[in-house]
């Protein structure tokens, strides 16, 4: 793996800050300079590999479209499968769907009906945890099909703005996250 | 790798075909068959690896929102950068664009201006070729910003359908893909 350096990156480096996107008084913290950067991305995936890989994950749910980012690397290097959760009038076989509050909005996310077996163990993986509505509503779709949600991870974590952890966190269902802002 | 087998799959197998879909007489070719199953999932990711590893690519640029979910494995795994190139609206920082024609509509792309530095090898990444136009853009894209595209790689081609291969491939510039339907 070409890219890899030995040197231990601070990722919180790598993540570009834009004031007042996409509206006044939010700051949007862009994780497109992490993966244009070879050992930046690696880094980031190894770290989130190494944080899950004793977890026993079946299957890795990840929304669109930056979720797939990082989960498709991460399910690739745990041997695990990935299943996109998407937007509806995008996946092309018969969805079930849910609906939740974000950021600034309300939107609804769609996973095919066969996407999960009964008892699957199930990680949820973003690249940012804000109020944690997207990814709830993603339990919500895996609970739906009896799979068993072990887990959340991000890249990112929004801490001192936002309580996504106390929301998603149980005994049963750790969050993860490398960078907390 | 805990979801590798020694069995080489045939890819093809995996492809979900779905007649009428997205409009009467198109036969939409979903891979989220191919992403659920680890076994599938992996060799494709390897496969293209192995087809690109010798190419000294620096970055990988890939359509929104399939396009990542194979991208991003293989930039990981070869070491390289990975540039999102997405709709309109979706990437917080300067863009460039490019409209095109797809097989049922027309679009606009986005890439960051800073995406690729000048002189960067580019392998352009994406689950379908179909008329390729998708692809078409995102190379123009990449020369806007002075990188040299050095090859193009799907997962799958629509061959028998459409003439993209014949619409990209010159004598510099490879067409790889693993499935051709």
């Amino acid at each position: 793996m070409e890219g890899r350096t030995e040197e231990f990156l601070d990722l919180k480096d790598y993540v570009t800050s834009i004031v007042d996107y996409p509206k006044k008084g939010i700051i949007f913290r862009d994780i497109t300079t992490i993966i244009q950067s070879p050992q930046a991305f690696c880094q980031a995936c190894d770290q989130l590999v190494a944080l899950l890989q004793k977890m026993k994950i079946d299957v890795i749910a990840a929304p669109e479209a930056r979720g797939f980012i990082f989960a498709a690397p991460v399910a690739y290097r745990l041997g695990c499968g990935l299943v996109p959760v998407r937007k509806p009038g995008k996946l092309p076989r018969k969805v079930i769907t849910e609906s939740y509050d974000l950021e600034y909005g309300e939107d609804t996310l769609c996973m095919h009906e066969d996407a999960i077996f009964p008892g699957a163990r199930v990680l949820i993986l973003d690249d940012l945890l804000a109020t944690g509505g997207t990814v709830e509503a993603v339990r919500k779709l895996v609970e739906k099909l009896h799979g068993k949600v072990v887990g959340y991870a991000f890249v990112m974590e929004l801490s001192s703005e936002c309580a996504g952890r106390k929301r998603l966190e149980t005994e049963d269902i750790p969050v993860f996250s490398l960078i907390d802002f």
